[in-house]
């Protein structure tokens, strides 16, 4: 850059934010600057939203490229909108930046992965907050889903279907990868470094769905917390379960099918439905050209329960003593 | 507490937050336990959002109570709710705990300030996030203002009068005096380990105020954010600053006018009127029983002058070189 760039409070949101990332949408009334945004809910919707925190060295590795923690934290908070089945409306960043860590070419990066971001969800970044700290992003999404229509963790009934998208476990082997600095498989990679929230398959569920939530902290954790309130529980068939080619090929599948259960990072959609939607979720599947997979049914009584064929069923916590990442420990 | 509590991110949830704490509200349709929160905005609403990071060490000593943690925390941030005369609708926090700093009294005592303030200011806590990592605290607060109505930081005009709330200066002597171990006076300890967010001054503003917005930073520094991107400017009369009397006590004229006109955390708002609204003012600060102080006026032209009596103007910058906090250096 030609000119020295004041890396204060100011001087970094004018340079790197303001201007360079969009603040407006068509519910946005007032963008970054004041001391609130403003925004409006069209009559007939409700507000989603959802908060989330992502610090350096917890959540993901500090040396990663700026663009991809700004779009990984962006992705994750946006996955809590697609499991509510909302529109993303805006949101709002509050950011903490380690003195020694900031410079330029770090802010410009991070600026760049923000502004794809905003862009690619269309989420536009109504304000926000600048501190110093430990890096760390905390993101606030708003999203707005029409009212009564909201996909819920509650309504999941006895002999439901349990489906879940894409490739759960590719982004936990990708940071594996990532930590042993591999660069390859680089899809794998990706599926770590960039996720991608299924907002349209949430809102696509609606109407089909009976529960959903996404998988952050591992499917086997997530699932848990579909039948935490009511006295419900699931059992899952193991060999319906959709392992990843590139996973397989890379570690084999018993780490595959530990990854695809326990791993986290994912952001995929775990969901229940009636068997009577089978034929209209397997006409999602391929309209949104994205894998929904059946991998078990709802059963009465608490508890998680993993079949092979040919065998019993088995509690999930037998073979996996921890099912997710926590993050206290 | 009778029962070991597992000190897991959902232990702590469980124990600490969920039941304790209210979720609910007239516009909260969701609270906390499901991917998102709901709520909805009222017709003829705008929502207001804002977000705020406070970091132990940063922006408060990291052994302070942690309930006033807590307080200050939500307080500072239904302080901009406050600046838009927006009257407060729900709130979520992401809340990064140490390993090392977390115990069960620790939790508690956070959990009461918390309580508190959210039965206080009547904002119910609708979701957020545990996660390990330094001690923080991000607040997002949603309000609601009538459409249109928002009192914004621009629209000051020349001539029209500079307002400001309560006895800025008293936050950072109180900060002060807590540093150097002093527990007296306690009002100056109490100004700011729990500020009161102007919330009913700011939804009475609209109508009377041009323009308006919370002091955080320190009064001058604010100050130049209402005329930063109009080319206005202030001539505030030093005379007629409302000096606290308990800082004079403490600390003398000097610092008590540096301290009013540089220190932070005070979280009064100050605003703009033209001269016609005086008397609506002056009847509001009665009503309110907080003091309204008249210090200056809008001028042509940037720059922010301050004048004795007697005396010719002289640059703000040339008596404070450093006029407010900045949180990134």
């Amino acid at each position: 850059m030609g000119e020295a760039t004041p890396l204060d409070e100011f001087g970094i949101i004018r340079h790197f934010f303001a201007g360079r990332i969009s603040s407006l949408g068509p519910e946005v009334v007032l963008g970054q600057g004041d001391d609130c945004a403003l925004f409006s809910v069209p009559p007939g919707y409700h507000a989603c939203i959802s908060t989330d925190t992502f610090t350096a060295g917890v959540h993901f590795p500090a040396d990663l490229d700026p663009a991809d923690i700004a779009w990984r934290a962006m992705a994750a908070n946006l996955s809590d909108l697609a499991a509510m089945g909302a529109v993303p409306l805006g949101c709002v960043l509050a950011l903490t930046l380690d003195k020694g860590q900031v410079n330029e070419g770090w802010l410009d990066q991070f600026s760049s992965g923000l502004g794809e971001a905003v862009d690619r969800w269309g989420i536009p970044l109504m304000g926000g907050n600048l501190s110093r700290g430990p890096l760390s992003l905390t993101f606030t999404v708003i999203g707005k889903v029409a009212e009564g229509q909201a996909l819920l963790r509650t309504g999941a009934a006895v002999d439901d279907d349990i489906w879940v998208s894409g490739w759960p476990g590719e982004a936990a082997a990708g940071l594996q990868r990532l930590q042993l600095g591999q660069q390859q498989p680089a899809h794998l990679l990706q599926r770590y470094t960039r996720p991608q929230p299924r907002l349209v398959l949430g809102q696509k569920l609606i109407g089909l769905a009976s529960s959903a939530l996404d998988i952050s902290d591992g499917l086997l954790a997530d699932l848990a917390h579909l039948f935490e309130s009511a006295d419900l529980g699931a059992l899952v068939a193991l060999d319906d379960l959709p392992l990843s080619g590139q996973v397989l090929d890379t570690l084999g599948k018993e780490e595959a099918t530990r990854l695809l259960l326990t791993g986290g990072d994912d952001y995929e959609l775990c969901f229940t439905a009636p068997a009577a939607n089978r034929m209209a979720i397997a006409a999602l599947s391929a309209e949104l050209q994205l894998p929904l997979t059946r991998i078990g049914t709802v059963t009465p009584g608490a508890g998680i329960w993993l079949q092979a064929v040919g065998s019993e069923p088995v509690p999930a916590t037998q073979i996996y003593s921890k099912t997710g990442y926590q993050h206290i420990e």
